[in-house]
């Protein structure tokens, strides 16, 4: 696979075209072309044979894409086979609904530890996983390998907490705080942005309902 | 303001300017340029300023931008300070945490109601709301004119209970479940995609640390 740079927004186009693969694989359907992909993804055909050719193509002329072999492709492009110790640190909704999302499992992202400052949550398990104390967070944070923190702590307490998680050596972090990060360029930092979600559709809702 | 039609990459974008001008004006600065902007926002400056032209621009040559006029503009264009009638469906953690966060009155969402159709949340209160059944939903949605719902079920659910409230004329959904909702074209869907962010980081991880 060569080895140039992809920009973002076909990145994030991949996670999609997996997904229908995987919805597609399992309904037992061999073979998919760009248009179909298109009708599912509501990416146009174009752009989707563009996406894929900047991996290698994987599609043929006149036959389209092997649904099994392009799906093995984008996990393999996606990285999700690779197995990344994770930690949640806020235990709190959020925190506990992270914890017990399936989604993980898919990514490669394995919680073996989750965090929180309050005493009346420390011991408590969610998922099956006993919550700890963030005060020991580094020495977990080591013993356990962890690579990739999930942060769900309030937005006051957010960089502060991002940065010590940096100095355990976390490598990247998924932010579902409200917190624009202000971490050392080499962190990966994967921002949900709930509030700019929500105010997307807020002006959705004013440019067709007001 | 004129109306033509903005393309959805410049909406997305926004909210960040928006969320950036309240925290200038919490610390005072009444006065930012493009150049400012791009380094608190990591977007270039002549993408700001073609973004904000879209709008009218806002801006002065050799002065830059009036932080409280394009705050408030900002606001009215993305319909902050209209306030909307919401329900959040599902009541789990991922709902919980939802019904809790503050963001939604800074967008104007006011949540008016909480559903489920769990015997066990049933008559709970999350966030000073009581749970209410689920089977009243449509009733409950035409009473209190709720025109957004904020979807958190199992994912299997979600197109269902999707259909359910858009029959009971609700206008626009967040949808945090990892359904792709398949619905009419006059219905608002903001996907926040948890899944896809997810397998966007484990694309980053694997390029980064194989």
């Amino acid at each position: 696979m060569e080895k140039k740079k992809i920009s973002i927004t076909v990145i994030r186009r991949l996670p999609k075209y997996y997904r229908k693969l995987e919805d597609l694989e399992k309904i037992k359907i061999s073979r998919v072309s760009s248009q179909e992909l298109s009708v599912l993804t509501g990416f146009t055909a174009s752009q989707i044979r563009q996406d894929l050719n900047n991996f290698g193509g994987f599609g043929q002329q006149g036959y389209g894409y092997n649904v099994k072999e392009l799906k093995d492709n984008l996990e393999k492009i996606l990285g999700l086979k690779n197995v990344h110790n994770t930690c949640v640190v806020g235990a709190g909704n959020l925190g506990s609904a992270v914890a017990n999302f399936k989604g993980f499992d898919d990514a490669g992202f394995k919680i073996v530890a989750i965090f929180d400052k309050s005493e009346d949550v420390i011991g408590t398990k969610i998922g099956g996983i006993s919550v700890k104390d963030s005060a020991d967070m580094k020495k977990t944070i080591k013993d356990k390998d962890i690579k990739i923190a999930v942060l769900t702590v309030p937005k006051e307490n957010a960089q502060d907490v991002a940065e010590e998680l940096v100095e355990a050596n976390v490598k990247s972090i998924w932010n579902l705080t409200t917190a624009d990060l202000d971490l050392k360029d080499d962190v990966i930092v994967e921002d949900v942005s709930l509030i700019d979600s929500l105010f997307t559709l807020s002006y959705f809702m004013k440019e067709k309902y007001k």
